[in-house]
């Protein structure tokens, strides 16, 4: 069966299935490289694969008897087949969780799931982009791995280089908060702080790109971006594959650049188009907070257009302002009958303590705020309580701490069972 | 084949193949409940197992196809049968890393890996044994889970009590970091602070046991020890399994009460007696820290007895200055030919840096206490750098990032090139 069959183009590299960086709006196309913009229209690249000769059930079969981690998809990444022998981090099959607690308190009567990403290496969806990065970081012969980040991203470079044995160079805000240096420094790389806001070292970063200095340094969310953002349709894959090689009704995804959310719409376009799935529809539904909602005030304004804001929220991992992807996530939301909402910073945190209390998770403050937005939703008579829904969490709560810190202790008593009896607990 | 075969006893509830509670010192035996003390002698209980009736290679095929997660071991564990459908954390099949950048600086060339139980929901080895616990809950009908702990317990316990629907409270003492008590306290159960110190907090669970005030409640440490011990076996079952159903020449444990050491040894000989793996010897090793090394200090002295240690330490979940399993540590130590060493607080720190640098993995102080016994023991002669060793990392950094809290930026710059050439990276 072939899927996206391409035009034959001479690789260098052989990263499996990737069969040429493809432009996402004029569709030229040009060998897999070290590259993210068009040359002749500067859009975004993106991978097209050459699935051609795959057989449906051997395939099937070939990715259940795979490891217990993203490689099980190897054939439907840009990742050379024998990916698993090699060190890395082995992120990914991370527990779908039947959450019948919380449905139970939102009314979801159809079955909710939630997906936890906070089971990765590092506690985050990004060690799956990291991985497919350093594969390409390695086939394009690169020794440094470097990043620009506030904080998942810097951690999740850090450990897959350590692991890898490369150099790794990571970027930060010189005034990030404590905790945040030391998750991103423990393992051993450069770690370089950089005297301005975020974007300033965003700038640094392609500029650095272009620079000799620069040479042989593979920036995961720039010159290897359209590699990296692969990763991503490891969720879409694993949440088909645990629900039985089944499409969910409904899933609820967060927002930061929109990238991971278009690739989940990818990764379950190809398992229909590979037969391992059964085309029936899907909603897919983007989550925001309020403090940095530029796709869904897009969304809800009914708008083409995504004006950038300045983000002032606590879902630090959602807060980017002008997100490259934005325009995609309003074509998919819209095409597949989904929606883009946000909720306020105080929903996020209530968000959390509800996963925390219906099923045990501590999420970050982004899955506060897909669990918020699911709920929000629901309420509003947007997503059908009915239906299968699934709800991501992409983060860990231990590095979002902040957020809840007003949590603590039900009662403080002397060491005796009256003082406790006193307390009103029993 | 029958195993540990027991006199037939009563039980009112069904932990599948755990037909008694014995006594470890005088093996008086008494149907399963929520008692932890032999009424003869006061000796520690431990669960007795039924596995007559129990086909090797039946049981080998049955555990290959179970879940991804310790109840792929129910037929070895004293839970019921339908376990896997109940709402519980499903902790376990954590990876058991190639450690071979690892192994290049510490000079193994056997094969070493490292067993990162920072993988668990909660991210520590307790949700291991807390799922056995709240097994054992259900079945005596408690509706309350409790402990007494200092930080991972903690966690561990509310997490798996929301998710089962089970109300918990956790004492704690009332001046315990706020990091971890806000990590302690997310899951909505009661946590209650005790004005004094962690044996004053003990003191009180053991009165509140035999008042009218406890009843219904389950101490996972307490009360339900018999089975909350047990789920340390799980680790031994997923080393064998993961190595290819092979027992590694060395083990390195951490050793708190020293229950788990005594546990995996447990576990290990199960596995020989129910034929899972050839009968070889293997050398376990404990590994303390030097500010509380009371096993320690008795193996090294040649002692019979544990003299109990005031803590002073920053491997604060291995800080049990009088281990109740301590002289079982001793036996297994000298009977496998092992050790049980320790390290000071500086050695744990370098340990922690030396893993994450090397291997990508974050670990908690107490991984940094295993790595750092590890090096130790190569260095003295002890362990045997030719041969395959596993060393247990049994908890996650980002809950001690106060023990490394001074690794830090490399550098500081201007977001210019100039400037970060002039910074002496490249």
């Amino acid at each position: 069966m072939a899927v996206h069959t391409v035009a034959s183009v001479t690789n260098p590299v052989d990263l499996g299935p990737a069969a040429a960086l493809s432009c996402r709006e004029c569709g030229h196309r040009v060998p897999l490289g070290p590259v993210f913009a068009c040359e002749e229209c500067f859009g975004p690249l993106e991978i097209a694969y050459d699935f051609s000769g795959y057989d449906t059930e051997e395939l099937r079969k070939r990715i259940e008897a795979g490891p217990a981690n993203i490689w099980r998809y190897a054939p439907l990444l840009p990742v050379p087949a024998d990916v698993a022998d090699k060190p890395n981090l082995n992120p990914g099959w991370t527990k779908l969780v039947k959450a019948d607690h919380l449905a139970r308190e939102l009314g979801v009567t159809g079955g909710l799931y939630v997906k936890d990403d906070s089971g990765n290496p590092t506690h985050s969806f990004k060690d799956r982009v990291v991985a497919q990065a350093l594969e390409a970081a390695r086939a394009f012969g690169f020794t440094t791995l470097s990043c620009s980040s506030t904080g998942n991203l810097a951690g999740a470079v850090g450990a897959a280089a350590a692991r890898a044995g490369l150099r790794s160079c990571v970027f930060i805000p010189h005034d990030l908060e404590q905790g945040k240096v030391v998750m991103a420094a423990i393992y051993g790389g450069d770690l370089v702080g950089i005297e301005g806001t975020y974007d300033d070292v965003n700038r640094f970063c392609s500029e650095l790109i272009g620079d000799p200095a620069g040479e042989g340094w593979g920036f995961v969310n720039v010159n290897l971006r359209p590699y990296y953002a692969e990763g991503s349709k490891t969720l879409a894959y694993e949440i088909a594959e645990q629900l039985g090689w089944w499409l969910p009704d409904q899933i609820v995804v967060p927002v930061a650049s929109g990238s991971q959310l278009t690739k989940i719409d990818k990764g379950l376009q190809e398992l229909i188009r590979l037969g391992l799935v059964e085309d029936r529809p899907y909603r897919i539904f983007g989550a925001q907070a309020e403090g940095c909602s530029p796709v869904s005030v897009a969304f809800k304004g009914g708008h083409d257009v995504v004006r950038p804001q300045k983000p002032d929220t606590i879902a630090k991992s959602l807060a980017i302002g002008n997100p490259a992807d934005g325009p995609y996530v309003l074509d998919i939301a819209r095409r597949t009958g989904g929606a883009v909402e946000d909720v306020t910073d105080a929903q996020i945190v209530d968000a959390i303590k509800l996963l925390a209390r219906t099923e045990g998770i501590f999420a970050e403050t982004a899955g506060g705020v897909t669990v918020g937005v699911t709920r929000k939703l629901i309420e509003n008579g947007v997503l059908d309580p009915t239906k299968t829904t699934v709800v991501l969490n992409t983060g860990d709560g231990l590095k979002t701490l902040d957020a809840v810190a007003g949590t603590g202790l039900t009662a403080t008593i002397r060491p005796n069972l009256d003082s406790f009896k006193e307390a009103g607990l029993v």
